[in-house]
């Protein structure tokens, strides 16, 4: 499985044909994934991404008010008529619990569409990691771990938690046979392993962000395996297919 | 140096205003680089990068035709006309002194045509790798390392030569204020130091053109620091300036 699995750096470094019948997991971990991934295990009834304001308006007209939440932000800041911004730790139970959230996230939106071609799209984070890891485990198609990356460059944390995935499906034993993006991201995983929560914290989205994103937010989504939940898109909504299992 | 330096990991991974005004060190191992690197140790007058064979007849109707070399391939085979194949090996001393080789090589030539903004643009190798550090030390300009890579994938080879000049420059010790790129391609060098060439010999590339591209290319292309050439584009001709200065 390792021998045909993929890592592709960012949405822009891959050709949609090349993602055909795929397994893709999507990871975004500052921090559209991380937040998908809390607000299904919080009750969330499906999370829809969005590429922009535009498109969340237009996606939220169409629902009972009483259906959903807006969550975003602009500069930091949450936008006016939203619920939430895109912080992980306002996606409470009693927030979003029975709710779609609509999230705007710019990145992950677009290597979500970029993905069309996939035949099943699942949302992976440090957050919800062993359930990915269990989840690829068990099925026979070609896997394709997409990091979102920032304005098509790669992101560390992407990468890293890439690298993570890769490192438990083959046991910390990466053969010569896997590909080059998966021996990159295991490089990068087998260096900062013993730091996650430390490098993330020095990644350019931790600068770039700096005193707009708190660090609560960022330790939260350095967690490993604390959340059970399986997301996967169906028909333009994100829903925990391990939640539909139980 | 090491906090602004960047690693772009494909000639898609970044915009080009984000080179301006920087120095640019091409990375594309195998084999345009390598190939032009070794041409212009053995005497060629310079190299021209381009794109396809039409680009490469366009720019060789205005030269004398004893002044200069067609290298090229399509899918393994010297392509008719031209006088070498993109191979290093075949770029001896005896056929490209005093000559101007115009090299065909589609990841590379787009990188560089990406990085039109740039101050400088260098070529950087394995092959002289050294002298590419020494240069590097010297200056004070903001430095990218653009790895070519494949199809807007990264290559392992590239980002692991990419990771081997961080390494260097900054003794083995990367400080947490390096980006994400420098992260990267510094924890991949650091896993795969040891086996450069074996590790390299597994890569996408190797595989890709098993059969086609020798073996003993490969290993030629994985020598360290063997020239002393530090190949500069200038007015869309790549020559040495290390030769220049003595």
């Amino acid at each position: 499985m390792i021998d045909t699995l993929d890592v592709f750096s960012s949405a822009h470094s891959f050709k949609e044909e090349d993602l055909r019948d795929k397994t893709v997991v999507m990871i975004d971990v500052l921090r559209a994934c991380s937040t998908m991934v809390t607000a299904l295990h919080n009750g969330a009834k499906g999370v829809i991404a969005v590429g922009d304001m535009d498109e969340a308006s237009k996606i939220s007209r169409n629902l009972d008010s009483k259906s959903f939440l807006l969550s975003g932000e602009k500069d930091g800041i949450k936008i006016d008529g939203y619920s939430l911004t895109n912080s992980p730790l306002e996606h409470t139970e009693d927030v979003v619990a029975g709710k779609t959230v609509i999230l705007n996230t710019t990145n992950g939106t677009k290597a979500i569409k970029r993905s069309n071609h996939a035949d099943d799209i699942i949302i992976g984070s440090f957050l919800n990691l062993s359930a990915i890891v269990d989840h690829l485990r068990k099925i026979d198609k070609e896997i394709v771990l997409v990091c979102a990356g920032w304005r098509g460059r790669l992101s560390f944390e992407d990468l890293l938690c890439a690298g993570n995935i890769i490192y438990e499906l083959c046991s910390g034993e990466l053969p010569n046979s896997a590909r080059d993006g998966t021996k990159v991201a295991f490089g990068l995983y087998d260096k900062f392993a013993d730091d996650i929560e430390n490098s993330i914290k020095s990644s350019n989205y931790a600068v770039r962000l700096d005193g707009i994103v708190c660090e609560e937010d960022i330790s939260y989504c350095c967690q490993r395996s604390i959340l059970q939940v399986l997301p996967v898109l169906n028909q333009g909504i994100i829903s925990d297919s391990n939640g539909k299992e139980q």
